[in-house]
Order: structure tokens, then C-alpha cells, then sequence
């Protein structure tokens, strides 16, 4: 169908609109949705499957906004298209509570924002987790018939997503995997924050993504060759083997007096260039926010023609669920977010004479439980699966079948040694749909991925990080490898729940927490060392996220760990009894976003009034006066040797923890009130 | 030359070093080492200037393992050079306390270790960050006849480094600035530790590569061909305006009965194995850390020709002091660690009247104080330049000067949209010599680069980075650019700096420790909003990291502030002693790293006992009760809005502060004694 002047003013509105969104805000970036208008406009016109009006469709096409900052095209298009986005709304463009805010956000669930995005690169990694898992559903859902599965994954993105590593990262693994539904268009407009690319970005972009297998499309005039650009969208869909850069030049500000230049990108228009824009477009310059009836009812039309797709979908959808019961109940049920009955009779229970055993194992012991009877549990690892321990007996690799080394039915990601890519792509895997995913790393190293972690916490996905070989405790390796600040950073970050399991029961319970905090992603550090089973450890007191060991009403002073130190508590009492005639009590920690959610007086069950506390983590002190009044804890770096050894070193052995009790103990036993530091004032 | 018979076996020496060094360690990597033993052998006897004797002779070429688990290679390679590193010190690999550690560390000045690697993709980052310290340092100081500094650059990096995303982006700038004497050899074995590269990582690395604008070259047979591997070399250096990539194919372990598989890649061999070995090699099974005479007389000789190499090169540089002697005494003094005499009187101050600027300005003001009188600075920014205000007046780029937007001698460098790459390169800079690295972010992308920050802390390198945009009061961006978490994770980060001024004395303060701690690197977090210039704020005042803002012997509570939140305390003293009838003293603590360093008794005289204390800062929480008595932050993500709307939605106005100050006042006004948080038992 050729394209007429209907298109043209559409576009034409998109700009304007976006114009005025930014300008009404006097904030916020018209530049590139000025540039990207045309692509835009073809996408949501001509290509893509979507209903405004059932934005959660489970076959629609995804599409992902990567340079995020030019969310005004977003909601210009979802205002246009029919979302509940009113012009009120786009009024509200950046301000406190409104549906309009400075990045693309996910909640609101009436948009078509899939994920959030605006730090660059993340939107490109999500798409690419988006793309994985329709690749997985479809091979898992589809049948002769029925193809429940069969959407296309859109992502926009810019210089600036290209040049972060992130991007690299995941495009590379995007290559590997043949991912035929992924389609990346990059707009070239060849200027960033600084000024020119040629400042600093001058690689062949092109060739790059060749590199990593990708099929290659250019649209020389992004501009206003509408047909150009419908053609690469088409050819991208038709090649089902490869994922597909479209090179689309465009330039940044269109219509604007400064176009082509940075300074249309990250301020709104002068108001004189405004205007000058809507006169060039034959817009009055004196209306704002101006849509034409003709450009509504386009997009009607098509939003409707989307509807007729719907529903055939749904019928089709119907009779799926007769004729493939099993699979469309176990489908809706992952969608409704319910985990199977009874799945977590398959947690392991461990009693106080089992045998020591690293939380890693004790990790991969609940993989191997849980991956056969949870299937939307989607594993990986950053390349470090024999280290890990992520991969569950019987797991068959995703891969592309062509490789003879997996299938798209497989469920174990080789992420490569990729974490931030590996984050980015969960952060996609966890809103696509019928799947949770986890991926393996070194504790230390989800700091790599920290960015993409942030993304999850914000976007309130349920993504898990099996983050092993947790402290100094990994031993030889050395400073480079082991985490001391990690877990400030993680515990200091909001929605996000930080595990540090002390033995079976607790690491048990470290997965029930994770896989039932369904707006939340947890991160569980593990021992890369045995750690011996513990007396009432079990999964019920564990995931109260803070819990009394060993209560002694003796106790002249509380002894606080997690994980590889609870036991270590344990082992100091009898030094302090017989050193220091010092009683105490020991409290397990292994989740302080979960004990922060019990009342004030659990907490005070737990961490009394009357007598000091002290905590012992071989990491940074720093947040542990919140529980207790002295911390003892790593000051430096670690170092280069057996954990034993290091263990000693830095003095984390009964003698080196009863000698602090003892000085806790001193320091505060003529104080005639000692407060719980679990009491807040406000 | 041609190769003969001692050439292998000083190969082969290498090859059974490793296998000892990590057999006896019973832990480490031996398939690198040995798989790399040719290439090493040939980069340090035919090709590498350097000297044992003196291993931080200015003009070395510099060598870094980026592939740093295989550091048994640079260990064994020292010994066989005749650095200060012995049989014994083999035996101790791993060891605490050792000059072996797991992945090389910079701490022991003897040894050829330029940079800490290991966390993968540093060590390359670091290299390129090497190599544009190398070009920089020869256009300001080399002069007809006297080549001050004209070394290479080589690194030797895995598939993980090429894999990790920080490697893209140093690599991709790399080629864009047409960097020469930068050789990055690819040990192309195949294998990582999940098994074959096949499983994820199947990507054109030479197409990648030349994308970024590197020159390629190829070894099919690194195992055993040195004419080859030493003509790549020699190539590589040849060319002067691209990067290389020497494509390396090698065995890993080469030599093994497991050759060529992942099972040698993180393990030691098994004892038959190394047996085996051994006998392939001709040598006695029997004997352990076997080094043949005539191998150590072979480097000795190599070593003593690069010593005659040395000597001229002496020779030229007392020449040159001659000749030139300003340009002789200021590198010297940068050698030296001093700065110039009388520098910090550049530092700009204020007085309570002036306006209020924001302290991302007021930083801006530093630097154009400070960049024309300190020479060593070479700042740069992760494209945020406008926002982050980091080019001062004057400043020229760092670009190749076929660009003509800059040249070597610039001394301003667009980083791109790179910031793991930005601070990973700022790692090598500031290790190359005559440079002081900073570079510009928005805070909440620090974290991006957090694996490269931690290796500064790690490497004791003074690395200054200009983080912006320091927290909800950057106001619409939103929550994907607000930090809340950012400033925990640095705060526990051991051997790092984090100042966050609260006005343009305290940002001069912030400027003078990131430079005088020589050490460390510095965190300056800037706000993007103004702030008023503050009575009783010194430089002298805030350089001691904390100190009382206005001082009330009636006061009933202390509260606590840190930048944007100082000028909030002050201002909700009005509205405490209106509300509530309350008074009280303020305290500005811009850096709790230098306040740690304080004595008790000063700290106590800041934050005593018999008041409770309460912190003010948007960031959350974590940490501040080793402090303050209660914490006011943020417990959420914030959101789009402006700075003004954010800070009235979360209360961080004089009324929210005045409520929690009573709040808390209450929750200890009947406590017989207070006790000052900076009181430790140990």
C-alpha cells in the first residue's frame, strides 16, 4: 500500500507533539522522537501486532524504547494509538505522579512499556531477553496449529546504547543464538550529549554486528523514505535465523532550525523554533498539543485491524486450551504468577547431623529439586557453571537447534562470560512472560551487572541471582575475587532481597523467599566452603529473615551473623565462656529486607533491649549498627590464601570473636540502658 | 635470528614452572601458561624492553595479563628474568602473605605487574589506558633527538576479556584514537570454564576488531611456530596508527593428556599427568621447579643486552635534563608525586554572601582553576561534558591528530558512552607515569563502571571521578538516573574517598584530598541543582571530613547532613525551635573516609555523647547509624519531578527534618546515656 499524505501528517503530529510535551515540561529530550517519527509511525502503523485497548496480549509484538530518553515518542504513540494516555497526560510530562515520567517506567500496566529503560543499553539487553524468551515459549507452547508464540521483539536504540558494553555483550550472545525474532533499529543520527560521534565513536557499527552474526539493513534516508523503511522492517521479519540491525539514518531534530545538531538533543526547543517546526509542517504555531481528527482515525483503524488479530488469536487460543490442556494450564497458571501445588514440599530439609556442605551445593541440591516441577525456571551462568553449581541434573542447554549442542526447549542459558549482559537479559526473560529466570556468577562480579540489577529492582521483576564463592572464604583466588562491599551496595538498593544462607535449611529458604517475592529480585550469596548443618535452622525461622540460634537467658551479649559466620558464632561461645566466663545468645541474619518486614516486637524478640549485640559478616561493617551497637567485619581487602588461613588472618575464629564480644561486652556494661538498635524513632 | 634448541627449552621450562608452581599450590590455572609459554618466551627475549634491575624504568615497555588467572605465567616469567622473584616465592603461590597471589596485585614494586587483573576485561581497559598515557606522555615531553618515552603497550587477554563488556568499550576507543603502540595478543585456545567457546561465544572477534579500526594479524600456530609469533610482533609494533590484535592460537595446556580441554583450564594437572609432561619434555619427573642452567644463563644474556638498552637511554635523559629542564624538572616533580608548589592556593573559596551555585559548577570552577597549573590532570567524561561540567576553559582534546580536533597533547578525553571502560582506562592512566586521571559521570553510572573502581581501590590509584547528578535532586531524569544506593556501595568499598560537598569550600576540600591522597581513589558527588555558599564551611574546615557547621550548647540533638542536606539542616532549625521548642547544632560531614582518620576525641567533639544524633541525606540509610542515633533518607526509588517537587514528596524539607529531630529527640530524652555512635568498643 503506498504511503500518502495521511502518513506524512501523522508524522508530522508525532513531532509536533513531541514538541510540545517537552516544551510544555521545559525538560526532556525532542530530538531523536523528532528523528525516529517516520520509523515510528511505520512500525505502529504497518507492522506491528498490538491492542491498545489489551495491552498485555500475550502474542503482541514487544517493543522496547532502548535510548530512553526519548520516552516523549513513547507516550506521543501510545496517546495516538489509544493507550489510556491522554494529552493531560502528556501535559504532565515529567512530573511527580504522572504517567509521563523523565524514562520509560514499567508501572503502569495500560502502556506498552515492556520494561523500563533510559540508562543506556539496558533497553537493548531486555530486548534480546525478550527475544530468548519468545524463542523458548514458542518451542516449548507451540504445537501444529497453534502458535501461541510467534511475536516479533522491536527495540530502538541509539550511539549511546551501542557504545555501552552491555549492549556488546548481549548482542554477541543475540548472534549466538540466532535470535530470527529480535530486530534492533539504530537511529544514526550521528550526535551524543558531547556533540559529533566523531568525538569518540567512529567504529563501523555495521560490520561490528556482522561480527557477531547479525543480519545487516540499511535505510539511507530514515528521514522520509517511508517505504525504505517498512522494506527493512520486512526483510529483518523474514530472516528468521539471524537477529537484524537496521541502520537507520535519520536526522536528530527534524524540522527544526538547529537540526542535526546536539543542541535539539537533550533540551526542548527554543519557542521560536517551535514555531518555526509547526509552520514547516503546516501546523498552526499558535496551537499546542494539536492533533488532527484524520490523524485519530488512522490510527483507529489500525488499532482495529490489530483488534480482528486479537481475536482470531484468542479463538485460536480457545482451542488450545481443549486440545492441549496440560500445557495451556500449566501456562496460565505461570501467567497468573502461582507456582505449581505443593512445589515447595520439594525444597530440601537438612537435621543438625548431616553432613557439612557448601551453600553452593546445597544450592544446586534445590536446582536439582525444583527445576523438574517448576518449568518456567530458566537457569544459566556467567561461564562459570562447574564453579556455580547452577546447572540441574538433566538440564538440556537453550541453544539454537542447528548447533547439535541444545534446543530452544532447553532451559539453561550459556550466558558467556557476559554479567552484565547476562542481568540485562534476565531483566527481559522476567517480563516476557512464562518465565522466572536465575543466573550464576561470582558475588563479587554481580557488580558488573550492577546496572542491570538496579533495572530489575526498579521494574519490580522477579529475577534471582545465584551469586556463589560469596567472601574471603573462596581462599586462593584472592582480592580481586572476593566481595567485601557487595552486599552494602545490594542491601542499601531499594526492592531487592539480599540472602546469605548459613546452611541447607536456610539456603532452602533462601529460594522460597526469592521465588515468592514476585515483584522483587533477590540475590543469594553462597560458600564456595562447607558449612555445617545448624540446630534450629529450619526454613520456617529462616525466612523470617532474622531469627534467635541460640537463646540463653545468661546471655550477657548478642552474637549476630549470616551465613559462614552464624556457625562461627557457635563455635565462639564456648571460648568466651571459658576466656571470659561470657555468656551469649546467637541470631541468625539471613535476610535483613525480610526481618525488616516483621513487627517490632519480633524484632525485639530478636535483637533485645538490655544487653549489646555484635555482628560477625567477613564483609564491610557498614549498615550493621542498624542491628547492632558494634561490628566486626572485613576494614580492607582480603587477600591470597586458603579461607582457613585467611580466616585466621583476619581473626574471624572463635578466639578473634570472643575477645570482640568480650570488649562489646565491657564497652557497655555500665551503660544502665542499653536499647535495642532495632527501635527507630521515626 | 633463528630459533634453536634452548629456545624450547626455556619454553618447555615454562611450561613445567607452571604445572609446578600451581601442582604445589594444589590450586590455580595452569592450561594458559602453558598454552602461552611460546608467545611469552618470545615477547620477552626478542622483543620487550625492560629491566629486571629496574623495573620501573620510565621508558619500559609495559606488559599486562589481562587474562590475570594466569598469573602463574608472569610469576614464573619473572623468576626466569631475574626479577625479584624466587623458586621459593613460586612455592608459596597463592599463599598469604606471598608475592604470588592468585591474580597478579600491584603492591610489590620489584615485580613487572603494572596493574591488578583478573576480574576479566580490566587488564585490557588498563592497557588501553596505558597506551593513550604513552602517546599523551611523548607529545608533551618527547623533543627532537630525545625520545622520553616511545615503549609499547602489550597485553595478553583471554576469550572471557573479549567477552566482557568493558573491553568493547576501551577496545572501540582505542581504534578511534588510532592508538599504535597498543598489542593485544588473543590467546585464542577455545575454551573457557563452561567447556568450548562454541557453547556461547561463536562471534568473528578479527571482523569485531577491525570494525574498531585495529590492524589484525594472526598466528595459526602459536604453539610452536616463534618465527611467526615474533614477525606478528614486530608487525604489530610497525604499525603506528591502528591498534593490533594478534589473533594467538594456541593449545590450552598444551602438552597435557587433557590438552586442549576446559579440565586444565582452572585445575592443577593431575600428578600422572604432569608426570607425562614432564617426560614429553625431556625432563626428570622426579624433579620439581627444574630450571636448566643454560635457560637462566639465556635470559641473563637478554636481560643484560636490554640493561645496555637501559644505559643509553640514561645517558639521553641526563641529556635532556640539560636541554631541557623545564620540561625535565616538571616531569620529575609529577614522578615524584609532587604537586606544584603552592597549587592549593589556586583553589577557589567563598564566603557565606556569595550566590548559590550548584556543586557540579563550583567543581568546574576548580578545574578551570586548576587544569592550567597542574599539568598532570587529564580529565575527560563519559559524553556527559555539558552536564557534568568537566572541560575547563582552554582544554584541548585528546584526539590523533589526523582528526583535527585535537592531538596527543590534549589533555581532554571524549570517553564516549563508556564509563566501565572510562574508569578501567583511567586505571592505566594513572599508573603510566606523568598523569592524574579524572573522569566525569552522572553518580548513578559509577556503578557501571564499579568492577573497574574497585580495582583502583584494590590497585592504590589515585583515580578521581566526577560524579554528577548526585541524587534526586537532578529531579525529571527519574529514578533510573537518582541515586539512592550508590554512595553505600563506595562507603564500603575499602580505600576509596567518597566526598559529597556541601558548597564551593567543601568542593574545594573534595578537590584537595582526591589529589593529595596519593594512594586512593576519590568520589566527588555533585549536586545538579544550586546550593548556598555556607558560614563556618572551610577548606580547612572539611578536610577533616566532618566537622560542626553551627555549634548550640543548647542544642538536644545533632543533626547531621552531607551536601544538598547541610543547607536543610541549618534551614529547619528554625522550624524546630518554632514547632517543637527545640534546638540544635548542625554537623557537615562531607567524607567519612578522612573523618575515620580523625582521633576520638575529635569525632566526639562533632558527635557527642548526651545528645542523639540524626542524619539528613537522600541517599538510604545504610550506614549511617555508625553516626547518628537515626537515619533520615530515602526509602524508595524517587521518581520524575522536579528537585523542589521530589524533595517536598519525601520530606526533606525543613518541616520533614524538624519532625524527625523531634522524633527522635523523644525516643531518648528519658535514656540516662546517650552514647555518641563514634564511640567503638574495638
Amino acid at each position: 500500500m503506498p504511503y500518502s499524505e495521511i502518513d506524512q501528517l501523522a508524522i508530522n503530529t508525532i513531532r509536533t507533539l513531541s514538541i510540545d510535551t517537552t516544551s510544555n515540561a521545559k525538560s526532556g529530550h525532542p530530538g531523536a522522537p523528532m528523528g525516529l517519527a517516520p520509523a515510528s509511525h511505520v512500525l505502529f502503523s504497518r507492522i506491528m501486532k498490538f491492542n491498545p485497548k489489551s495491552p498485555k496480549w500475550l502474542n503482541r509484538d514487544r517493543f522496547i524504547l532502548s535510548n530512553g530518553h526519548a520516552c516523549a515518542l513513547q507516550y506521543v504513540m501510545c496517546h495516538l494509538l489509544g493507550y489510556q494516555m491522554s494529552i493531560d497526560d502528556l501535559k504532565k510530562f515529567r512530573q511527580v505522579g504522572s504517567k509521563t515520567p523523565g524514562h520509560p517506567e514499567t508501572h503502569d500496566p495500560t502502556l506498552n512499556i515492556e520494561t523500563g529503560a533510559g540508562p543506556l543499553g539496558q533497553g537493548i539487553a531486555a530486548a534480546v531477553g525478550l527475544a530468548i524468551g519468545k524463542a523458548h515459549s514458542a518451542a516449548v507452547y507451540n504445537k501444529p496449529g497453534f502458535d501461541i508464540f510467534d511475536n516479533n521483539t522491536f527495540c530502538f536504540l541509539g550511539d549511546g546504547c551501542l557504545q555501552e558494553g552491555i549492549s556488546s555483550e548481549a548482542c554477541s550472545l543475540a548472534g549466538h543464538l540466532k535470535l530470527g525474532n529480535l530486530i534492533a533499529i539504530w537511529d544514526n543520527n550521528k550526535i551524543t550529549i558531547d556533540g559529533s560521534t566523531d568525538l569518540s565513536f567512529d567504529e563501523d557499527v555495521e560490520k561490528r554486528y556482522e561480527a557477531y552474526g547479525w543480519q545487516i539493513l540499511r535505510v539511507e534516508n530514515g528521514d522520509s523514505d517511508l517505504e525504505a523503511i517498512e522494506k527493512a522492517y520486512r526483510e529483518a521479519i523474514a530472516c528468521t535465523d539471524k537477529p537484524t540491525l537496521i541502520n537507520l539514518k535519520t536526522t536528530i531534530g527534524f524540522g527544526s532550525q538547529q537540526q542535526g545538531t546536539h543542541s535539539v538533543h537533550g533540551s526542548p526547543l527554543k519557542p521560536d523554533d517551535a514555531v518555526h517546526v509547526k509552520k514547516l509542517f503546516g501546523f498552526n504555531p499558535e496551537q499546542s498539543f494539536h492533533v488532527p481528527a484524520e490523524v485519530y482515525q488512522f490510527y483507529q483503524k489500525r488499532v482495529e485491524e490489530n483488534q480482528a488479530v486479537q481475536k482470531e488469536y484468542d479463538a485460536m487460543y480457545a482451542k488450545y486450551a481443549q486440545t492441549h490442556a496440560d500445557l495451556y494450564n500449566q501456562l496460565e497458571r505461570i501467567l497468573n504468577r502461582h507456582l505449581p501445588d505443593g512445589w515447595e514440599k520439594h525444597l530440601p530439609t537438612y537435621k543438625p547431623g548431616d553432613a557439612a556442605v557448601a551453600t553452593r551445593k546445597l544450592s544446586e541440591i534445590v536446582l536439582d529439586a525444583l527445576c523438574p516441577v517448576v518449568p518456567e525456571l530458566v537457569g544459566g551462568s556467567a561461564d562459570l557453571t562447574p564453579s556455580n553449581l547452577t546447572r540441574w541434573q538433566g538440564a538440556a542447554d537453550f541453544q539454537h537447534p542447528s548447533t547439535n549442542i541444545g534446543s530452544y526447549a532447553g532451559r539453561y542459558i550459556r550466558y558467556g562470560i557476559r554479567e552484565h549482559g547476562m542481568a540485562g537479559i534476565m531483566n527481559g526473560l522476567a517480563v516476557y512472560g512464562p518465565i522466572i529466570p536465575y543466573g550464576g556468577t561470582f558475588l563479587n562480579f554481580v557488580s558488573y551487572g550492577a546496572g542491570a540489577v538496579r533495572m530489575a529492582a526498579l521494574n519490580n521483576s522477579r529475577v534471582i541471582y545465584v551469586a556463589t564463592h560469596d567472601s574471603i572464604g573462596l581462599g586462593e583466588d584472592g582480592p580481586t575475587h572476593q566481595p567485601i562491599e557487595t552486599f552494602s551496595h545490594f542491601r542499601a538498593m531499594p526492592n531487592i532481597y539480599c540472602w546469605r544462607p548459613a546452611d541447607g535449611n536456610e539456603t532452602s529458604a533462601a529460594y522460597l523467599g526469592a521465588l515468592t517475592h514476585c515483584d522483587s529480585p533477590s540475590i543469594l550469596a553462597l560458600t564456595r566452603q562447607n558449612l555445617p548443618q545448624l540446630e534450629n535452622s529450619t526454613i520456617e525461622n529462616a525466612s523470617k529473615g532474622g531469627y534467635v540460634l541460640y537463646e540463653n537467658k545468661n546471655a550477657k551479649v548478642t552474637l549476630v551473623g549470616t551465613g559462614s559466620e552464624v556457625s562461627l558464632c557457635l563455635d565462639a561461645l564456648k571460648t568466651l565462656k571459658s576466656e571470659y566466663n561470657l555468656e551469649a545468645r546467637v541470631v541468625s541474619l539471613p535476610c535483613w529486607e525480610v526481618f525488616e518486614e516483621q513487627d517490632e516486637s519480633y524484632r525485639l524478640s530478636v535483637i533485645p533491649d538490655g544487653i549489646p549485640a555484635m555482628s560477625v559478616e567477613v564483609y564491610s561493617t557498614l549498615g550493621w549498627t542498624r542491628y547492632v551497637h558494634e561490628a566486626f567485619g572485613m576494614t580492607s581487602f582480603g587477600e591470597s590464601g586458603t579461607a582457613k588461613q585467611l580466616y585466621e588472618k583476619y581473626e574471624f575464629t572463635p578466639e578473634g570473636v570472643a575477645k570482640r564480644a568480650h570488649k562489646t561486652y565491657e564497652a557497655y556494661k555500665d551503660t544502665p540502658f542499653i536499647r535495642s538498635p532495632v527501635r527507630r524513632a521515626f
